[in-house]
């Protein structure tokens, strides 16, 4: 690995950017064992170093750790654990690496490869945040992924909420207190970590996958968005405001569910289950009703695999009488009109077929 | 003009999905004055040729008017007028054509004159519509236009307003109560009104203007779809079913918006003008707050040209007190926050600016 350009005495520019988005996101500056997530690429290099020149200029007082996931699925993908690795103990920082078959995991279509690299990913960071005690994990993201986001949800048919593309903070897991923060995504764009790198003199690694024009986000990256930048060269940013004042809408819109969700229950006096309240739900708004059947199946089931904008439409009809007394959604779920409620039940012989 | 050929003896097939959507739309079907805007390109000619076709069978029974203006954009413009009055003559309808100067009324930058076109063609319907009594003017919008329309806003930067496209049904203006009607759009491709021309073995107008890859539509129309295309064959209906979703979430929070602005609503005693209660504000969804301001600004002004998310979020930063106690807005507009309450006046010298 080659010297890396020690850092400039007075702060980089994407440092004081990222020492300002620190304050602006209420992040801790002190006492905490933070997780960067670190590929190599030019982004989360970055990040790792503006991160190591706050903590030198005082900025920052956080004990870092760099986690690596080797995916498995590259030749040089050793390579980039090897590089990382390096990167971190110049900085006198600890590297966590950890080897999987990606690939192995995933054994279905291609674009079900990305969802299995990041669960993969999210499992890692987890563990190693209850081993280290971490309760933060940032994430490189910039603008730039954010807009490719937006889109590949816009091509694959998506509400508000698919729309708003990635959170700036979340929790890590959906039950988990760990949070995963993005500091890049609000502001910094792919060319200003590629100049940043250049100025360090780091050559940061590539990913070959990152060519793959299989990956529907290569082909969004490479084709789609430098061809909306022939319209509006402020695309990427443009999509970027777009998503955050979705965000706004889709949160405001879940609040509101959230409270006809309440309003609307009815326990059900053996099961405790609950029971929606058919006309309540039929003057309200069919995009709050909608988010309350949602709510109402979530709260149920943990989850809302597999159901889709179609069954909530299904649903809708029943509400409205046109269609019969029970619909069958996914995973064995039966939700049926009763007077004047609607009843969620689980199939059994779902249930059953699934621990063959 | 070649000879129309007759219509088949059974409904077509996009005659009956017309009047499926008429049932849908709840649409009357009797006794009606309806305007059809016609260009005489495929949409509004297999429009026109499929109204017919559903008033020959007695599926309706209105008195159809055709509209046309002449934009006097074009040397063709005048064969066109004469053909859509050729065709409006077979069928036995009366047409009613204007020709203005487009060109002349917009004088301004391209993208304008799209602008010009449409504001000129409105006023031409709502006149006609005076004079005829008609509640009804339909316009031949499908799918494709459609999708155009949300990536056309997306490119531009939107929200939820702007993202849910044109509606099936709208006022023709703001304060109008003849409806603006398009019957096509929720279902009907261009394909198919291609289609059905040839099959009715009419030669339906070409605009050249829909092959000028100046205008933002045409190079949307031209490239971006057909490259979104490559990557979901389904691009169109994708969109337009986006659009609608985000079409309820918009009205959802337009009718919260509503309420909170009542809520919040104070009576200045001697002007009687609006002041709005900064905490019950402060204490609002983004979301929602930022739909309350365009609503009383909107309110006071009769109109919201001009303003755009930057001036609600400094708005939005004089509630935090971020911001000192006033903020200007377009139009000589003025938000001072005073004693928990933002006050809304119009400066003198802006409106006197004006008159000169």
């Amino acid at each position: 690995m080659q010297k890396i350009k020690s850092p400039p005495k007075r702060l980089s520019e994407l440092a004081r950017r990222l020492d300002g988005e620190w304050s602006r996101l209420s992040l801790p500056r002190a006492g905490e064992v933070v997780i960067v997530a670190v590929s190599g690429g030019a982004d989360s290099t970055a990040l790792l170093l503006t991160l190591d020149e706050l903590c030198r200029a005082r900025r920052l007082d956080l004990n870092l750790l760099v986690a690596h996931l080797d995916h498995g699925l590259r030749k040089a993908s050793k390579e980039d654990a090897d590089w990382v690795t390096k990167l971190s103990h110049k900085l006198g920082l600890q590297a966590y690496v950890r080897r999987t078959d990606v690939g192995q995991k995933a054994k279905r279509k291609l674009e079900n490869l990305e969802q299995a690299a990041r669960s993969t990913r999210y499992e890692f960071f987890a563990e190693l945040a209850a081993s280290s005690g971490a309760n933060l994990v940032l994430a490189a993201h910039t603008m730039d992924d954010q807009a490719e986001t937006v889109l590949m949800r816009l091509l694959r048919g998506s509400g508000a909420e698919g729309l708003s593309g990635m959170e700036p903070i979340r929790p890590l897991t959906s039950d988990s207190e760990i949070r995963l923060v993005r500091p890049f995504l609000g502001w910094a764009r792919r060319s200003d970590t590629d100049q940043y790198c250049r100025s360090r003199r780091i050559r940061s690694r590539v990913d070959e996958m990152n060519e793959d024009s299989r990956f529907l986000r290569v082909r969004v990256r490479k084709q789609l968005l430098p061809l909306m930048e022939t319209f509006n060269n402020k695309a990427v940013e443009t999509l970027c405001r777009t998503a955050a004042l979705l965000r706004d809408d889709a949160a405001a819109l879940s609040t509101y569910a959230g409270q006809l969700l309440q309003k609307a229950s009815e326990t059900e006096p053996i099961s405790q289950n609950i029971a929606l309240n058919t006309s309540i739900l039929a003057h309200s708004h069919p995009a709050v009703r909608r988010r309350v059947l949602r709510q109402w199946i979530a709260s149920r089931m943990g989850h809302l695999r597999r159901v889709e904008m179609v069954h909530l439409l299904a649903v809708e009809q029943l509400l409205e009488g046109n269609r019969g007394r029970a619909i069958e959604l996914p995973n064995g779920v039966l939700v049926t009109r009763r007077r004047g409620r609607l009843y969620l039940s689980v199939k059994k012989v779902e249930k059953q077929s699934r621990n063959l």
